[in-house]
């Protein structure tokens, strides 16, 4: 029953043999990898404005210069991941790039950069996503939280079915966000410079300017630093290289520069639009949202953008989903992460990555309200951590590598990962306080784990290795050498019996031991011993303090001691399975203490003490 | 060390022979067993009052004929169970009387009852108790919660050291209680006699009559039955007549009679108080502590007053921790309740019962915020059900045994079994919507757990009997009859290599196998099984789905059944311990489920398939 809900929830299981046919083409892909970046224009802009009102109202126009400046960097950063994709055709993740090229710790700390900001990413865009559906209904408000989980939660499941579909069912909605984007900034400025639209001069009086902050450079800065989000996922070709279809460095790379044209166009028609139509940002409505009723007069287009600006959004997480158990899987191949995290579920997508992913994102969101604007202070620093981890790491590609023109190359990488570098450092400095530290802790934490992990697994590798050992000749085990067992007893009944035989097939050498609690008991069991002992010795147990282990615990290490180069006694425990699992708490529990007590005592070269349960069957009547 | 803090907290362990010493004299066993009905004493008064004061104040003159109905009703009550001390001198709990005179469902339903009682004592007495510490003390008032459940935790922990030390330390506080309560009488009596004392006429225009019900016969039963709970424990001493010093039932009259006295002598005085000095009972100080500061003028005897109250409702709790330990052991003796209930501690208390106690009383206090007055409606319903069980148990009994005055004696019981009838169908009526209806539902719900539980225990016994069964030669156990087992490995190391090879001593019918998840791996194992293998055939499983336990478990169905004779295989499954608990997380947690899933597999006639796990210890360097 439970496998047959699977396949309906999952689809079947897909075989090993069909992982290489999931590739995807250019128009797939650009849906799938340009989620996470085009969708940070439906709050990069508001961010900008959120820093600036502060200062007051009057100031709102210099989003125009930081838009800008944020647009140049951008292409500075594309242009450096166009070369990373030409450069690294087997997929370029910050992770591999600073790793190969930089050495392990600035690789850990790109991967510790990455994994962190792939759970930013989901609960940025989820929240956000949600944010443009409340904003056209504003009655769901109060649900944002519980509608942000439920994003989360579809997220999943359309990639516990595998990547291919995934692709499929993002294509269209990508498509539609940006139509509707281009279309929004054409339909404002043709009604603009044909004067039917008009500034909403009410809107400027609301705010009151009594009590503004001074404009400081510092609060420029954090304007700065909050439309950096603009950025985020502008890497996510880089990352997925092997995911296009062949040549796949050629398709990547388009798909890149398509990415960064359509992200900088929109990015700066909406933060003009904002400026023109003298857009404040709310906490009840985004700023894109305002813009969209303004421009299309509230009407169905108005609706259209919202719901396309939430799927972008909502897919803009699904970049995570493709990159963080891709990533988790490579950092547990080289033993940083554990092991789990490496193998493949049914439908050929990494499961233990992507729950990994929405537990943790879901847990951003619970902990943060569901509101984006306090998530944005973590977001970003880790984004440009990367870049600049990734870059710099490029430049040292160029120099081992010196093909044609590689000075050229190294000299775009370098000014890359100079711009990203200072830029992270600004971003860091400017949304400390408001969050960032966060961040700043997470990250050599995350460091610290990955190489506690791999220092486990070496520990582990090296205790198990078989190097320095010598095969011996197991062929003529001696009949003597069989194992010494011993069997504790509370009665005589079939269970008991069921174990008594199992340990008498296993070995010759088998003592029954019952601890003498109740006087009654033991003599009743001595008595049915003599029919169905079958020759087993029972030693009986003194206990005056009524424990039944410890008595059990003084024997075994007696008989252990007693032949030492025997290793330590086999115990065999009759058990009963009751016929349903409540059942138990008729039971006494006495036997799972005692075993565990004995799982963890040790013989010579780490083996440890087995212990037999010897289950028998209770039936329901 | 956990053995040490152990002995620190409970003291050093006794022996099962110094049980029998453990006896109580007379001036002890007062204490122990009589907190529980003196202390009633404490919230019974204030009971009748807060009903009939919804009446209007000018009513409350009515609680003296009714404190003189409860009066009445306890020396019949007390007089019904001299005779069942003397009945019963091997201790004649309700359970006890009413199972062996009226049968197997009377016995059953009493001692549900009882166990109910024992739990709603524990919680009354102590939020009562602490009641009148936050009289004293008002701005405890807003912790009563918490220092009720502190309360019920000390007295666990008395109660886990043994019962002769708890009589010595609740013998003090107990008669602490009676001189004080005896001289407030005294004092209170000459001090309105001599006119130093005057009712405080304020108190009373407090109360406006305007919002006041009318007196009906059903508040005045509502009153009654409210201070009924005055007679709750009178009942104590018949149950533990074995604990008494030789000659017991003797002593234990004597001992009941004493109770019986003391209990209407101080119930009547301070009812008469309350009524002369015109008591008012209120949410924040209880009548006791009001009647104490009118008489002592709030002085240190007032203090010393509120301690003393204090005190023997705690202690008060301490007789069901007697109580229900010793009752629930009795029915888990006759399997009605889990075995382990039966087992005697370190210090020769029923530790698992008690442990039971103190989670249910503790649960009731926290959901019923502390609060004595909401619990009270709950309370005596069963105390009443098992009184009339017990008395008309006696009844029968006298009738059986027809000794001397056999008439007299039935009729004293039939009696009381009357009395006790009637009062507990007026407060089940009275009570019903305010709680009682609660202890109507669990009471059944108690027998029918019982029930189910005897049931289970006897299925359990008839199918692990060895009625039925012949014994049969083990003795030339065949060589080729020996266990086929199955080592499922994942690699060849020093673990794996410790299971083949407790395997081969096992059987000379060993073989390994392996799912081919990843072929790199595969070929690896192939390679060193060659020198590694000892000669155990390694076979190798395909699993286009990647799945490791389907194709196992299709594996050992079909070793199963080709020689289905020799039962299942026995499963050997190599397992690592590391060093530290978290260090599970960084290994696969496959083989737990496969384990899990083995364990539920069955062979013929009860017998399961055996997991073996040969542990291999890592160190933590």
């Amino acid at each position: 029953m439970f496998t047959d809900l699977r396949r309906i929830l999952f689809g079947d299981p897909l075989p090993t043999a069909s992982e290489t046919e999931q590739r995807l083409t250019k128009i797939k892909a650009l849906a799938v990898f340009s989620s996470d970046a085009l969708s940070s224009v439906a709050y990069a802009t508001e961010e900008i404005l959120l820093v600036l009102v502060l200062a007051g109202t009057g100031y709102l126009y210099l989003s125009i210069p930081i838009a800008l400046a944020i647009a140049a960097l951008a292409i500075i950063v594309a242009i450096s991941y166009y070369q990373t994709v030409h450069g690294y055709p087997s997929g370029g993740g910050a992770y591999v790039v600073a790793e190969e090229n930089l050495g392990k710790w600035p690789g850990l700390i790109a991967a510790a950069a990455l994994l962190n900001d792939y759970v930013l990413t989901v609960a940025v865009s989820m929240t956000a996503g949600i944010a443009a559906i409340t904003s056209a209904f504003p009655s769901l408000f109060s649900y944002r939280v519980e509608l942000c989980v439920l994003g989360v939660v579809l997220i999943t499941w359309a990639n516990l079915r595998g990547v291919k579909e995934s692709g499929t069912i993002f294509a269209i909605p990508t498509y539609c966000f940006i139509i509707i984007l281009l279309a929004l900034i054409a339909v404002g400025v043709f009604r603009l410079t044909t004067g039917s639209l008009s500034p909403d001069a009410g809107q400027l009086a609301v705010f009151t300017e009594n009590d503004a902050e001074p404009l400081t450079l510092f609060l420029l800065m954090r304007a700065f630093a909050s439309g950096c989000t603009a950025l985020t996922g502008i890497e996510a070709v880089s990352n997925g290289v092997p995911a296009f279809k062949k040549p796949e460095a050629r398709n990547a790379g388009i798909t890149l520069i398509a990415m960064a044209v359509l992200l900088t166009t929109t990015f700066l028609g909406t933060t003009f639009l904002a400026n023109v139509l003298q857009v404040i940002p709310s906490e009840n409505e985004t700023v894109v949202s305002q813009i969209g009723r303004y421009v299309f007069d509230g009407g169905l287009p108005y609706l259209f953008l919202q719901f396309a600006t939430s799927f972008i959004l909502v897919l803009a997480a699904n970049t995570s989903f493709n990159g963080f158990p891709r990533l988790a899987a490579i950092l547990a191949q080289a033993r940083y992460l554990p092991n789990q995290l490496t193998s493949l579920g049914d439908r050929l997508a990494f499961n233990n990555g992507i729950f990994a992913l929405a537990v943790s994102s879901v847990a951003l969101i619970v902990i943060f309200g569901g509101d984006t604007h306090r998530l944005i202070p973590l977001y970003a620093v880790g984004v440009f951590l990367s870049f600049t981890l990734s870059q710099a790491g490029m430049v040292r590609h160029w120099q081992k590598e010196r093909g044609n023109n590689w000075q050229w190359k190294a000299a775009i990488n370098s000014l890359g990962a100079a711009a990203t570098g200072i830029v992270m450092l600004v971003i860091l400095a400017a949304k400390f306080i408001h969050g960032a530290w966060i961040v700043a802790l997470l990250i050599p934490l995350f460091v610290w784990i990955f190489h506690t992990i791999k220092h486990y697994y070496a520990l582990v590798a090296r205790q198990l290795s078989l190097e320095g050992l010598e095969p011996e000749a197991w062929d003529d085990v001696d009949p003597q050498a069989r194992h010494k067992i011993v069997v504790p007893v509370s009665g005589m009944h079939r269970g008991s019996l069921a174990a008594l035989h199992f340990a008498r097939v296993m070995s010759a050498d088998v003592t029954a031991v019952m601890v003498d609690v109740e006087p009654e008991r033991t003599a009743r069991v001595r008595e049915k011993w003599q029919v169905w002992g079958h020759g087993v010795p029972l030693v009986v147990l003194e206990s005056p303090y009524r424990s039944v282990i410890q008595p059990l615990l003084a024997y075994l290490e007696e008989a252990d001691q007693r032949e030492p180069e025997r290793g330590l006694a086999v115990v065999v425990l009759p058990e009963f399975v009751p016929p349903h699992w409540w059942n138990h708490l008729f039971h006494n529990q006495t036997a799972i203490l005692f075993k565990a007590i004995l799982t963890y005592q040790r013989g010579k070269t780490g083996k440890g003490r087995v212990v037999i349960n010897v289950p028998y069957h209770l039936e329901r009547r």
